[in-house]
């Protein structure tokens, strides 16, 4: 039983952390910390947390876990907050959706307790924001990676793991190197693509005549251009590296497409189709 | 009342344009032909279709109306078919996804009867195909593109936009050209972008590590890369020049994207993510 979790960004990822560790009965006290007095009234309101704080540092006094579930830009600044008030036992993780950043955010901030910190990356986003975004069932099958240092104690890592189980989620461990490259390719770079796609319609003068005929497909496609600009501006700039590669990757690949098209080659775009076409067919997705 | 309706292609497309019409009461005895004949023997089994032709051109003998809705890479032979065997009061219409190469197929096949084909396009697709994914609802609230010709008498226009109307579609109208140039932006360029992001994952060595930490915006950002191959090469080297000069807009942002990122410039990531996230918001898809 955790006595008092501190949530630092009570959104739909925190919210909903929150909410699924209240109905597993696993927490006994919420303590929620944000940078909108509005949208923390609402979760309190909500019955999402217990109890608003001041500032992350008040908040974690006493504190057993505190879960980060700020956009990756905000953590450095967090992180540096709350080390030098974090009781010696208290875990911290957080949610961020990339991990090499957040884990030298740590390392510089936490100075001692460092080895305190397991990092988390719940695989469960939506276009929506904010903890009116919040659902008790968020992470029901979802996937929840951690990427654990070789400093933190094995006990906090299962304990960590076994929080998010009682979420729902299954729980896979890897080093944050594998995690950035995994998630630049299938979640930073569709977004990226999503985004440009949108954007590069959007700012036509017949923009409004595109968008009136666009179907189902460009609806799914482009659901995830909806997502939060800041969030995304973050993990973008947080796993640059990895992007940029992810980004070239692509833009061969639709060069080659548009060099087979200039080229009247059918039988090579239909390769290219047949084979997205079959992998897609394929998946299985168990992280939706 | 549609006495002898005709369709050549009983897949998701030919299938649900059946359904709804005998639903609306708006049809007498649906003839199908198709390629597949364990696929008109299902559409028989369940009732799409009354009887099994075993050509085009024996269908059309006394049919008042002819439905097209096979891949637009197999119109021109269908058109030339049929042309000889058209009774002189019988429309002609298709399905097809772009509508300049299929008018200059039925120009060129149909010689005198070309007044009597009045092209279209119903904006409702799926990654399924085939008469098992055939709807009586597919078209309910959804839109249809009539691309009419100046050879047309407006009543053959009227009856065909009527009909559409009966299976419960919004019907509009406009120019070939202006079609082609619209669904390149909004259709054929997403779907090539979903080839193309899920080929490149695929061909590599560790495919399915990644696929297994996708979730679900990658689920529904690439859901259109489940689609037919042979139907989107076709579509892709029918409407070739809009979709290159799509293609080649693409890319261009993406390279935008991509030196913003490189240079770590976060307020132009922002701009950008910003209005493509505005504009995906303020969409309200009336189409899907």
């Amino acid at each position: 039983m955790i006595e008092r979790l501190v949530i630092v960004g009570v959104g739909l990822i925190g919210g909903s952390f929150a909410l699924a560790l209240r109905q597993a009965g696993q927490v006994r006290h919420i303590v929620g910390v944000g940078r909108s007095q509005a949208n923390l009234r609402a979760a309190l309101q909500q019955g999402v947390i217990d109890e608003v704080a001041g500032s992350a540092a008040a908040a974690v006094r006493g504190a057993d876990l505190v879960l980060l579930a700020v956009p990756v830009g905000a953590m450095p600044a967090v992180l540096r907050e709350i080390a030098p008030h974090l009781p010696a036992d208290c875990i911290v993780t957080d949610a961020g959706s990339t991990k090499q950043d957040v884990v030298a955010a740590a390392k510089a901030g936490m100075a001692d307790k460092f080895k305190q910190f397991v990092p988390g990356h719940p695989i469960a986003g939506a276009e929506n924001s904010g903890v009116a975004a919040a659902r008790v069932d968020l992470y029901q099958g979802r996937q929840v990676v951690l990427t654990p240092l070789a400093e933190n104690a094995p006990a906090m890592v299962e304990r960590v793991a076994a929080l998010w189980q009682a979420c729902g989620a299954e729980v896979a461990r890897m080093n944050a190197e594998a995690h950035d490259r995994i998630f630049a390719a299938v979640s930073h770079l569709p977004h990226l693509a999503a985004f440009g796609l949108v954007d590069d319609l959007a700012g036509r003068p017949e923009a409004d005549t595109y968008f009136r005929y666009a179907g189902s497909g460009f609806r799914d496609f482009t659901r995830i251009a909806g997502s939060h600009p800041e969030m995304w501006r973050d993990i973008a700039l947080a796993n640059r590296e990895a992007v940029l590669a992810e980004l070239e990757a692509y833009i061969a690949e639709l060069e080659q497409i548009r060099g087979l098209l200039a080229r009247g080659d059918a039988a090579g775009l239909e390769a290219i189709f047949q084979r997205a076409s079959r992998a897609r067919k394929n998946w299985n997705p168990n992280a939706s």
